[in-house]
């Protein structure tokens, strides 16, 4: 592993970096209710430890341990396989996952604040591994470009954008984008590419780096195998009672509708013409149906929509593989030796798109009083004889914008909107900050030579 | 990586099946209860998605994520193992678990219908899970001798069979077989050696193709151990209650046992001779004890009871391996590369013995009221004493059959029976509708090239 | 793999022991309430196997899954960075985690025995896990220097001696140790390192074994990024309500900031000096904050305190690394190829060391009355006044010993010492035993060869 810091700069940099970090969390950080042992009066439990709701956290745990384990496993495997960043690349990622982690629970608790405090809990785990998960994605287009301080620099500025970007769609627009795959898929794909853009087309040399075309390996196979098998929970992580359920069963036959058409066109198609550089993308191609079922996963679209939007999205990941990259490739400059275009953005889009008309769709008749969980802003406002009647049937129930079904629709829209604006003006202001001199310095492709 | 189709034929035929199987999911296939949001009336959690129910299917959640990592991945893994396939196999194993997964959703479905509709739950994906289970399994005798497209063809022709075996076994003869040993072991090794010998008698060339042993690698190991940690997962998943924690203490003890016998002797006896072949079918049989025990798992066999039937399936495995294989290989022809009828056959056979003999052993001294749920056909008929006198002490039972202990013995025997008679004559059948001109095309070996 | 047994005594021995542990097994151990359906007189649940307590323990067997999985495949993984045993290592670990975890329940059974019965629930497969990673800890530093035989009899002492120390750190001195860094990872660290330490000095030629320097690979990171993902598991494995959330978010951040401390520092100063053989040791130097943090995972020291622990923790496994390894060699002739001591030993001294001092410091303002939870014996005294006070705040207290937060403080150190204590003294004693004629024989190094 040839990972050159002439000048110890890096280590400086990521130490100082912990100590600001750790500082930040003495000053805001703490424990929030269900881990601390209050004693609540007149609680039947009496301790706050035996409280149901501690139950139900219990069950956010084990679905943070898969997601914990799937966002790092899974895209540090899927990293691999670009053979030259293979060995290479684990070990740096895991040290930027490991401060993308603590940043991501300081920015996002940052827009949820209470009296000066961030509360954690399990759930701003799995919210900060969403976060990583974001930066992986954004890696994808930037890992040939970027020396380590670089990518350092780039995950503080994409976290910082993706929370504000989460606090607007989330709770300002109220959408529900339980899969997240427009607040990731979509943000972290368009993020990655402009950077990348940027950064190309200010290299002092054109050079024109020859990228190995990967070769597929076992290691390669396994992580889209376990990717595969782990997206209904990635999917189902941040859903609740019957949307859960909807959401594993969706996930479940829209990935294996987009396994089929993408490895059945294109084991026929490409390997036969020895296009071994195809091989790999085709097999990430095979969870483009992961990706394009998140907006909606817990939405009723039923088992066979589910299925049809997984074949589209695989169908889309093909084509858009075959004749869009080559395209953007010419026009851009931008180049996507992972891939991330056809998998994460196209599909996120799909996504979007498929969520915008689930939600225009939805009435009380099909989804009954779950639509008020589903749809927060769908429930009547406050003081209304409407929302009463909600209240009587739906536990803990807050007070919505009486929004229409056409209303969230537009909404959800409205969110690929900003999203994309996000993403692009972030992802060229970042790409501007990491091209100033004082982090553009020696050390480029430190990160990429795995062969003496 | 040489997968070659040369007409494509085997696109379309998959992208077709796709068509059809989203067809059928329209037509057929919507949410259940658990996953819809439905108002019960005077049901105190009022939304249906906070109900009580909800948690015991979310831990059938957990169950399913673990059961469908081990089937894909822990098989997947293991199929590595014969080198020659190793790389090449994965992908399309890949497309044809998402075909069976969705077929296997409509024909276990068929047998469960209610008003022309089948509802999925998660609990409809786990059993989707041991249709490709069993599957997996046959193609340990079949990899090397089939195209694709018999593969698909195979495929499809064995979850129906195998749901219409499910059917009669656990709906007409009410057996207890939680870890599916008979059902899915049994069923799974004898149906794919039944299609391996109508392949092979039937091959126009009397070639013998000669097979590389497979060299032990870690990946094989790895295999192993993934799959030898997960069983007791695998056996606890259908059950519930206390006979679940059964499951687990059962199965971890019986592997443990049987990786003791079999790796003791193994490693003693054949290493050193430097039979490499035998060293990956030894480090399998150390899985024996979690197949033999499958039927029994979650019955009162106390744990030495468990190590016991551990320490016969590990020794039996390897006897085996090593007198029986030669001598079935040179009477029926029959070849066993991947060693299944020694692992799944042999061991699923002593699980049905040992099944029987429990239940046949079980009484209400034992169980308890448990009785009725482990067994629900002793369960007294309906307005009898003895029927109030259960439903008293145990939730939600139903009337049953009031069958007795050796009763119920009788009709595990009686399961088994059923279940090698579906798998022989099933396995027969199936061979010979892929000799049929139309799927017995070129393309021959098509999976089984790794090397230029 | 040549694992040569000249006359198959390793067999024999392995398959006697089998028969005693069946033996033992169908003696004293038997199922307990919680896998028994028992009918519970006015129990308003009344078949036990719908009782509510099944629930908390259907937790514990998610917690068990990922605990049993981490065990052997994480230190598995692990094992094989040292390429030598690479291959050879795994199935021979294989088949004493097999023994280990049934020998384990005798072993810790033996202390809890109620009527000269050992009841085994979930919770006892968790603790016998616990046991077997012990033994892999002390692998680490034997693992070249023994036999088979010789291995099979150290895990047998090991695990005996650790139960009786697990015995009296939580059953007498009534300690908290949740992460089991004291009672796991201090334990085998020194434990091995004094086999390790006996075994060498007294070897009859002074011969110096050349290791080769282990090689980073793709496998040993998986190995690394897997553990570093499931450690809050380990942690919080034993660890109930409020305490296990504690225990999950201090354990995240704590690894997270050893992580980058660790990694940052590694990759600067090391590898660019192309000392290719530390690479290995500070990717699982990134570890060190996941041990260090262990007994004090579930008390309250709040996100900064985790993150400064594991700072800490970090940087004193990498400077143990690179001064003290050396040192010790040098003076005691104590070998230490897979770096235990730095990751295991002094982490768990910091652990024990930030156990006490936390615990010194618990007051029920901070935990309320869930700190008679997490420090039973600090519950007071019963028939006091306090007693009643608190027994009407908590659910099933049992009277304690009214110990102060001092005292409490001071018995974690105590049984830190006890701890060290049976380590050295139980290692000596173990390896003179291992030095008998009768078990070291030839074969000497039989593990280790991998090529031929």
């Amino acid at each position: 592993m040839h990972f050159t810091m002439e000048n110890g700069s890096f280590a400086l940099c990521a130490i100082f970096l912990e100590l600001a970090l750790c500082w930040a969390f003495a000053m805001f950080v703490d424990y929030t209710g269900e881990s601390i042992g209050i004693v609540v009066e007149n609680d039947p439990d009496r301790v706050r430890g035996t409280h149901p709701r501690h139950h139900l956290s219990s069950i956010y745990y084990y679905m943070f341990q898969d997601v914990h384990l799937t966002m790092v496993v899974g895209f540090g495997f899927l990293g691999t396989f670009l053979k030259r960043y293979g060995y290479s690349s684990a070990v740096p990622n895991l040290l930027i996952a490991a401060i993308t982690l603590q940043w991501a629970t300081l920015c996002q608790g940052f827009f949820q604040m209470q009296r000066g405090k961030i509360h954690v809990s399990i759930t701003n785990l799995l919210h900060a591994d969403f976060a990583t998960l974001t930066t992986f994605i954004s890696f994808g287009a930037v890992l040939e470009l970027t020396t380590p301080i670089q990518l350092i620099v780039m995950v503080i500025c994409e976290v910082f954008i993706f929370a504000a970007n989460e606090y607007i769609s989330l709770d300002i627009l109220k959408i529900s984008d339980v899969g997240v795959s427009m607040l990731v898929h979509v943000f972290g794909a368009y993020f990655g590419l402009m950077v990348s853009c940027v950064l190309r087309n200010n290299r002092p040399e054109k050079e024109s780096v020859c990228i190995t075309p990967p070769t597929p390996d076992l290691f390669s196979v396994m992580g889209t195998i376990f990717l595969w098998l782990f997206w209904p929970t990635l999917n189902a992580s941040l859903a609740q009672g019957d949307a859960q359920h909807r959401a594993v069963i969706n996930t479940y036959y829209s990935l294996a509708a987009s396994a089929v058409v993408t490895l059945a066109i294109g084991l026929s198609s490409f390997v036969d013409k020895k296009q071994q550089f195809f091989t790999v993308h085709i097999q990430n191609s095979a969870l483009a149906g992961g990706v394009a079922i998140g907006t909606a996963a817990d939405m009723m679209i039923h088992p066979f929509g589910a299925i049809i939007v997984g074949s589209i999205a695989g169908l889309v990941s093909i084509l858009g593989m075959v004749y869009l990259t080559p395209g953007i490739n010419r026009k851009f400059g931008i180049r996507d030796p992972c891939g991330i275009h056809n998998l994460h953005g196209l599909s996120g889009l799909i996504a979007a798109i498929v969520g915008a008309i689930a939600a225009a769709l939805a009435t009380e008749k099909n989804y009954n009083y779950s639509l008020y969980r589903q749809f927060p802003a769908r429930t009547a406002m406050g003081k209304t004889l409407d929302y009463w009647d909600i209240q009587y049937h739906v536990e803990n129930v807050q007070p919505g914008l009486g929004r229409s079904a056409l209303g969230q629709g537009a909404y959800q829209i409205a969110a690929l909107g900003t999203t994309l604006a996000f993403a692009v003006v972030g992802g060229l202001v970042t790409g501007l900050i990491l091209q100033l001199p004082f982090f553009n310095q020696a050390g480029r492709n430190a990160f990429t030579d795995d062969e003496p």
